[in-house]
């Protein structure tokens, strides 16, 4: 979450062991030009996510029940995601617990509604959630690790759209060299704020010509930084 | 490993939570000039690492047994360490299980001993281990995943000492910024191919002038990367 707007991107790998893997897509849009940009990531258990997604466009097609088309604002809209989270689990729940499975379904919601700022959610499997902050601009689900590192170096709330674009991309590409769960197409949506619609979006397949030169290009400037920081004096304390 | 050579680093932090750390070196060196450098980095319980080198040391100071000294290989010494560590097992084990603890210690192993090139092990739990290869010859062992990107992306055979090293406290930096344990003082220690003397020492603590001026001009060199590298055309397929 950036001051000039928000970046998501999302993977589409879904696995039950490396014997077993397919490709969806885990980005969610709901968007009504001139008043709303809602996005929905989900991470975990596909069967919990999917059916989440469908109840909240169900009721979002249904004119006199909440929606997120009648949330006021994105907490509001998170209350909604998380509602449907709750009811799919009072539906599953034990059935899974019975296989010794959780529901583990969780998602990112950002966004905006005219009259807020854009906001930016976690919701956890339990259906509560966190807000990202000044501090804490971005947040991250699934395999988070070897991703984050860079965020932190480079993104600051200030940082342009078009540079942290192409850090979101780096930090999806280091993820994927090391973790075989997280797999291409890579869905990408950059919102500008103010703009009350979802003008950049772009979803990057294998062989994808510009992702696979911004992670060579990547390699080699950071080869050179390294080259050009100062070396250590192994004699000095 | 490198073709020039070898670099070691370990962190000092132990902790049983939060609310409880400590600081303890976990780098060993066994070095007879001229005819051995081997290097033990530990990981996990610190009774049982602390365990296992006590009992390395001790062999080593009897003339009549195997040790590290006598081993003539870095595959012997790999059999030593793992020796001591299956002793240290058979003590303590069964009494941890029934506190539900593991025996959880595990140890890079690498160096050079007269007659061989230099090798590099990595040591589990159980006492078995794997050897660094062409393809991978890097390891790492405890919190792994925040500081493997940017190895992965640098690091080849032939990068040269200095470059790697400046490397490997960066990925020590960016792992500290995001688990609290691990934490200052880095201990480095850099080894010549064919040099049999471990010369290159260095320990980096709490406000290291060359490790925070290392990390925020490495941070500067990313972002100016990020806005070097060519921008997404949102247009294009």
């Amino acid at each position: 979450m950036l001051d000039s707007g928000l970046i998501f991107a999302s993977d589409s790998r879904t696995h039950a062991g490396v014997d077993n893997f397919a490709s969806f897509c885990k980005m969610t849009l709901f968007e009504r030009a001139g008043d709303r940009v809602i996005v929905l990531l989900s991470s975990g258990n596909l069967a919990g996510t999917q059916a989440v997604i469908s109840l909240l466009r169900q009721r979002g097609a249904r004119e006199d029940s909440p929606s997120m088309w009648t949330a006021e604002s994105m907490f509001d809209a998170a209350i909604q995601v998380s509602d449907a989270m709750r009811d799919v689990d009072r539906r599953d729940g034990q059935h899974l617990a019975d296989s010794d499975i959780g529901f583990n379904a969780s998602f990112i919601l950002g966004g905006q509604i005219a009259g807020e700022p854009p906001r930016l959610f976690r919701i956890y499997a339990e259906g509560n959630f966190i807000e990202a902050s000044a501090e804490t601009p971005y947040l991250q689900t699934g395999e988070t690790k070897y991703g984050k590192p860079i965020i932190d170096r480079v993104i600051t709330r200030s940082t342009k759209l078009n540079d942290a674009t192409k850090c979101v991309l780096v930090s999806f590409d280091s993820t994927m060299r090391s973790n075989l769960s997280v797999g291409m197409p890579i869905d990408l949506l950059c919102y500008k704020r103010d703009s009350f619609e979802a003008g950049m979006r772009r979803r990057f397949g294998v062989g994808d010509v510009y992702f696979a030169e911004l992670g060579a290009q990547w390699s080699e400037g950071t080869r050179d930084v390294f080259r050009q920081l100062p070396d250590l004096d192994w004699a000095s304390p």
